[in-house]
């Protein structure tokens, strides 16, 4: 089967390598659609996540939707030819961060994306079966493999802790940002502004219900913002751009009281973060690391209005047009939002 | 009567004034003592809090307990002689912030020692009578100035949400620190750490509870944590240092899931903060602004154990000892641990 | 003016009374329209409230709408012919449960509605001018009345605390269980099932967004909840029936570790609660009072949806036609959601 | 071995039986002491714990410390003589409850001290070697038993969620009641109340840390507490009777929005509940089932004052007296506090 591995900075290859032998427990997938992540794209074009580095060759790809092939020993309740979504985490299920519900920073986490254990830009892969999850009827691969996004936005959810007309501000509207958007609009919140630099992404968040919309180049975002709630500012500031000083454009847009809820991956190792204000507004912030068991209800959701969340969906590329698929995403070029490739 | 003013940079002078006359609803309240907060040393020695910037001449002072002296018209319940503890805040009860008992971020908050509303280093103030707390009989009047950081600490509480047994760092070991370290132990805290580069302060940690202390000149303070604690981290880790990279230590000190709890205040503008860091671990990071309604609470602790709070304060000076107060402050000398001044 | 009076058990007379005079800081309102609440009807129809007896003659009614009449001395900000919703509670602001932002439970609370203070079933009335909230432009005097129930469904909805996908079951769909049933939904709820013997409720269930009906006397409604979720039961269970069981229907509904919510007035002195079963669930169970400043909230959701709303008033009545209106909702008789009247 | 078999109503009888083979995964453990539970209690005397029926023979017990005899295949970690607490209950970690970490709801929950899953009144049991926690040096087995209620007990506190000063009332001072007071009071609780009708367990609550000690055959309770606390009432009333009205007395004695934890197991199917006190109050019961992950701290804070805890253990019989020990029990005789079996 083909494989595209990430082999250097801003390299991928197609190389071959055996289909995996599904083992006791697992299951044998064939991917059908996977998506490209921002922290994938972090790893493709700098080399790390944060502090945390590549080490090449890796296999990219945590958004994974395929059909089942094969199962292995020991494996019930799944057959060949079921529709499914793939769990990209391994849980220890005992440490104690498992024992409080919280595996999603389990002490012996491991994630099918990172340096040990290869991801999903391959044709097939064996996964415990425990990390299946059928995809419902009427949802298609391609707005499938938003599934794991969505999760992570639903995770990100409990943070906000979201009450009926409270508003939103979300900074970036790439394929988080605008999940995001659609997401706390659906769940009753009250006036929504989106801060996004790239025009045809702002015109993507109007259409996931932003109220207002933003472009940071030209104004300053949360004087905006401020201005707009007569200097009261938001219930909650959303940071999904990972870019430059977004986490601060929150602290400066959130309410007296307010929650910062940072989703997205900064580049920077480090952030200069204005405490002061932070401070004297006796802000919460609060860091989300990917999701804890939302995949179910995020393909619940999907399948509830597959084409409104297909639109995100501008691209789907083959296997081997990786390498154009994370440099147009790199530039932001052609209007992307999600991209996906299909091995 | 006499008045201590920050007229400049690093520099107070005593000033003559008429004792303010209570006007409706006041009481004149003799000043008997007032402790010097670190907030008051960030106006003396950088002439901001923050971005917050002094404008001279101020009079500071916000831990203010004494005796009433004379009550304004409309006021009952008060009488010539009573002790009590002031509140320095001033709210407005009816904006949304107050209206969810958030007063301590009112959207009109006055404070008295900020540049518009003078504090209490002085002989005399005139005060709304609803800011006055019966002190406690028992509870001496330099011992009871610690009221107000100690409700500080209590309402930093609020956040760190401390549960039987969970362990604590505390970074910094100053009035706050101390006041922490002793209130989490009375709480139920496990074991509990303490950071702080000042030796005597350490004996001071040890003595306030802290199961064991750290000099962070000495080893990396955060490493030494994760050594102990087997790698996991504490649960709870709690800024009081306001100095460096305490709160970059809090983050690397707690465990995954962690709360980290920012009640000092510190001098940069801005932090570089490891988010990477923060973001693996999904840490949440509460920032803390005074108190609110925990002053009551905060008199009560004190009148049950005053000599073991009163070992906090170290030094008591005259209203015209103040310059040399805190210039005993701003060396950490002399084994400094709680000033007080006795107008 | 004349004055709809509860005289006696299941009596209402119309008295003539001299128009108020507003006071300083009260604001003179003519009264337009005023919804009957269910607590109006417990008082009516068994001349209490739980424990609560009433004293006659008093003067019910506590979901106003109207127009400014006069100003008092010391108002400003609100001029004749104001559209106007009224703020039926009156709080000290300064009692513990005021300043920790829970004015419904406040310790020397006021209730325009209750013995000792009359309602609005009353062609004027003068009021603080703090009670006072500007009705939406576009937002009619039968459909505003709705702010009240409403903001009380908006309040339970913080102990509801609900996260998107959730499940709910409403037991009881008059108005209180058709706004709760409309809210969830518009708060990203997942299936909705409602509970109500009424078949025209049961319709108006169905409009205002529930996915499932149930009618209580053809079956038993938890099992058949139960039966839905696969044995599961529901995140939420929500009991706006107050009548006979549905509080332990709540409590077998549920799944393990939900949430009981109570916003309905039980008619009983006493409940017979299953225990066993709310224990072996571990299940929370709130009990909502009356609401906390969600009434701008709710002016906000209903201006910006009045057709829909407006659909829950199915009946509009003059004042003197009171009685009428009372003995049509004890029977729920005529197919009667929402019964407004106008003065 | 011999085993203590509950043969019938108020009837154990001890039986011969061979010595269980630890399986693979398995531990050999001889059982040095187990404590006698209140929910032992109600199988004995009622035949059944609320509407849950005892199956005829069933082996109770649920408390248990002892020795390990054998490891199993594949266990590694624990050695003969190792001093151990056995968890007694078994979790499937993969329902939803179990990922949200609350294990103690499990879907699929067994309990070792049911009808299927016999319990520790014997010699020797053979249990999973993942519900072994090792026992404190200097913590002797009679005193260890309480790791299991006292883990209970923090369960609870998670609800409890108290804040320092926080004042509570606990009604009972039977084993649980007793943990319950010493941890409040070593969580910083202010004042405490303890509500028993036993004149001994009423001492025991003062050592225990009681301010004061209610016996409510003589007053009101309820009456009692709100007079002392000015009518307020406490911040969080624990029901640990399990007798009578005990939940309705906490609901009296709670203050506004107080709390109120139902951790004792009521005798009574259905307990006729003031739900207009609670609602006018706007309270909010918590359902304590058991306890989830806290063995751990219990055994901590038991090896940190073992005679402290010791104290609350009046009785240890042999196994051969354990009918008589459940008669001293079901008539609170001799002063009876916890009662051990030492089989």
């Amino acid at each position: 089967m083909r494989t595209a591995e990430l082999c250097a900075l801003r390299s991928l290859r197609l190389v071959e390598a055996p289909v995996p032998e599904p083992g006791p427990g697992q299951v044998l997938v064939r991917v059908k659609a996977v998506g490209i992540c921002g922290s994938d794209l972090h790893d493709f074009s700098e080399g790390r996540i944060g502090d945390q580095e590549c080490k090449y060759p890796m296999v990219l790809g945590h958004e994974p939707v395929g059909e089942v092939v094969q199962t292995g020993p020991g494996v019930s309740g799944w057959a060949p030819k079921d529709r499914v979504a793939v769990e990209p985490a391994l849980y220890c299920y005992h440490c104690e961060f498992c024992l409080t519900g919280r595996h999603n920073i389990c002490a012996n986490i491991r994630f099918m994306s990172s340096p040990e254990d290869p991801g999903f830009f391959r044709e097939f892969v064996s996964v415990p079966a425990g990390n299946l999850l059928p995809l419902p009827e009427g949802l298609g691969f391609r707005e499938g493999t938003l599934f794991e996004p969505l999760a992570v936005v639903l995770h990100s959810m409990k943070f906000a802790a979201l009450r009926p007309r409270e508003t939103v501000a979300v900074f970036g509207a790439g394929p988080i940002g605008l999940l995001t958007i659609l997401t706390v609009k659906m769940s009753g919140a009250g006036r929504v502004w989106a801060v996004e630099p790239v025009a045809e992404r702002r015109e993507m968040a109007r259409a996931a219900g932003a109220d207002a919309v933003i472009d940071p180049h030209a104004v300053e975002a949360w004087r905006e913002i401020l201005r707009d709630t007569g200097r009261r500012g938001v219930d909650v500031a959303i940071d999904c751009a990972a870019r430059e000083d977004s986490t601060n454009q929150c602290i400066r847009a959130a309410r007296n009281g307010g929650r910062v809820v940072i989703t997205g991956i900064p580049v920077e190792i480090q952030l200069p973060l204005e405490f002061h204000v932070a401070r004297r507004k006796e802000l919460v912030l609060y860091n989300v690391r990917r999701s804890c068991h939302d995949s179910e209800a995020a393909l619940q959701m999907l399948a509830e209005a597959p084409a409104r969340f297909g639109a995100f969906v501008t691209h789907a590329l083959p296997l081997e047009r990786a390498q154009a698929a994370f440099e147009m995403l790199e530039h932001y070029s052609d209007g992307a939002g999600k991209v996906v490739l299909e091995p």
